[in-house]
């Protein structure tokens, strides 16, 4: 089967803590630079020849992100009973803006965070109901 | 299942200009630098040890995007009934690419356009037979 | 001496061609996608700690490049009579950037263009009066 | 169905030949500095939020490439019958580390070697028991 | 007048905030990744050919911002009287590093810190006695 | 004063050891992908805009790295007396290349080489006579 995907990137700038010994120093109050890349697919094009959307994704991302950005995490109530390890904001971003994108065709969508130059994380699935 | 895979990436600059109101700005004419990444997948290696031959897959995307290259893909025949949108242009190099490496083993190809820093497109499927 | 700098970038596509056998087959109708790259230089920062403000200078070299963005530069009349080379393109946001700066302290300015993943050009010196 | 990834990179220099008339010039003995890209799949987070420690990842593919560090991998038992060409290595790595993971959960691991600017290869597959 | 550099990076993740109205939503407690990288300068080579070791540039980085490392820099005494913006963090840890490589020739050093993918400042100034 | 520049890349993968304590495991036969960098400054543009011609540029350093690609640098004359570390190789590639643009004007030279994703060496002096 052949698959088209589209993808766009954005990034935020974040604070917060991680609670558990496994994160060692970063358990202490942090923060990190996300660069955001998502991908959307689709096993067809619409009648302009595209998946979806560039500028449209790319607002929706920036829309997404918005909440986010210059925020201590720790602080928001999404955060309170779970950590806000990269890959837990992954599927946050992924549901969040799954929601946006509910007029946009799509079988599939991917969130990758890259927080460092040597480390990132990712969710892939459908798009939310 | 296991899967290896091998890649490599070339580049093009050239001129189009896209048909419809979603494109607001880039109705006009204008052209984009490509970086051009094809990833060729196999479920084996061959007795050498290898997918493919870099040198051999260089050589076949660099044939196949020379047509492309300093051109206004709006004069080409390929693109007066279709845009020559990120997405189209992963396919048509995707079944062009195809053609020229039909002595090659190979289970799968993806072919991503980078249009920029902040967006790319991707299309994998079968190599066309 | 000390220098301090600070530097953000952003991207624009743009169709043109270049005149003279020098340029080969970029004598035809092309395109690019360029990384537009700004260094501002001080050798002191201002009471908030910093050479300028990364917001107002995202914004200046926005409002620059949105005249070039979408175009086909051989219809612009600052490249009626030159060629919009690489060179020349960073020389000219140079002198636009200078102009909306004029309220910031710097010694000097450098433009990056990023034309492919294996070619650039730039153009550094004083903030233009 | 949903995946997530964790990923992390390191890098290694070598040196090798590669036996066979397919290689051209790279039958002669030269070398590479590969990056080293590992992402690590699971259907599930674990209690503290991640698919694995970042850190113990880290240390991981680490130790798994000191042997090869700083090497001349033709004299190494294990590529004296086989090539060691990058998919080879991706595939060696991979069954190393897999030994280095069993106390760790995950659908899957790819292991993606990076030679040049324009030239990578992966491996992905099961975490070998 | 000739001049050999050799540069080496690293990477921190911290947490902090902005006073002044300049840096609006930034001066709300958040973070950054930053990825710093330092190049050493000297016109003349050593007796193995090289400016400085490569290994020791790293470990002194290493060294020089482990203090800062994974900490919320509005605590630190350093950053009571002045913000700690990406120059003036650049300035820091040219200082500290400095003290770091007096056994180190060199006529000059640069430290560079990427705070995202559109935004990095440097600071560039003799070593510090 | 202003300055123009223009750069162009490559890379070349090559096999080397280095002789001294200093360079700790790196004294075993080991090999790198160095990505050469090479930037050109004048002060003013030719009668067609550019400071040199991309193509005749990349050109010239593809002539230059050819005599060291997938080479054993130990075994060459030129590395029997000095070790050829990064910084010696840019030293070494700059005096080559000067010689194949002596038909080309230009104020300075600088070349880049790119060792891994954490350190590089550089250059820079005027074109050799």
């Amino acid at each position: 089967m052949a698959v088209f995907s589209v993808g766009v990137s954005d990034h935020m700038m974040i604070a917060h803590s991680l609670r558990g010994e496994t994160f060692g120093p970063a358990q202490r109050l942090h923060g990190a630079t996300y660069e955001v890349r998502i991908e959307l697919r689709a096993t067809e094009l619409d009648a302009d020849g595209i998946v979806a959307d560039i500028g449209a994704l790319r607002d929706a991302l920036r829309e997404t992100l918005a909440p986010l950005e210059y925020r201590n995490l720790d602080e928001l109530p999404e955060f309170k009973t779970r950590n806000s390890t990269t890959e837990v904001l992954c599927e946050h971003i992924h549901r969040q803006l799954s929601r946006r994108l509910v007029a946009i065709r799509g079988a599939g969508l991917e969130v990758t965070l890259v927080e460092s130059p040597v480390a990132w994380a990712s969710y892939r699935g459908p798009l939310s109901p």
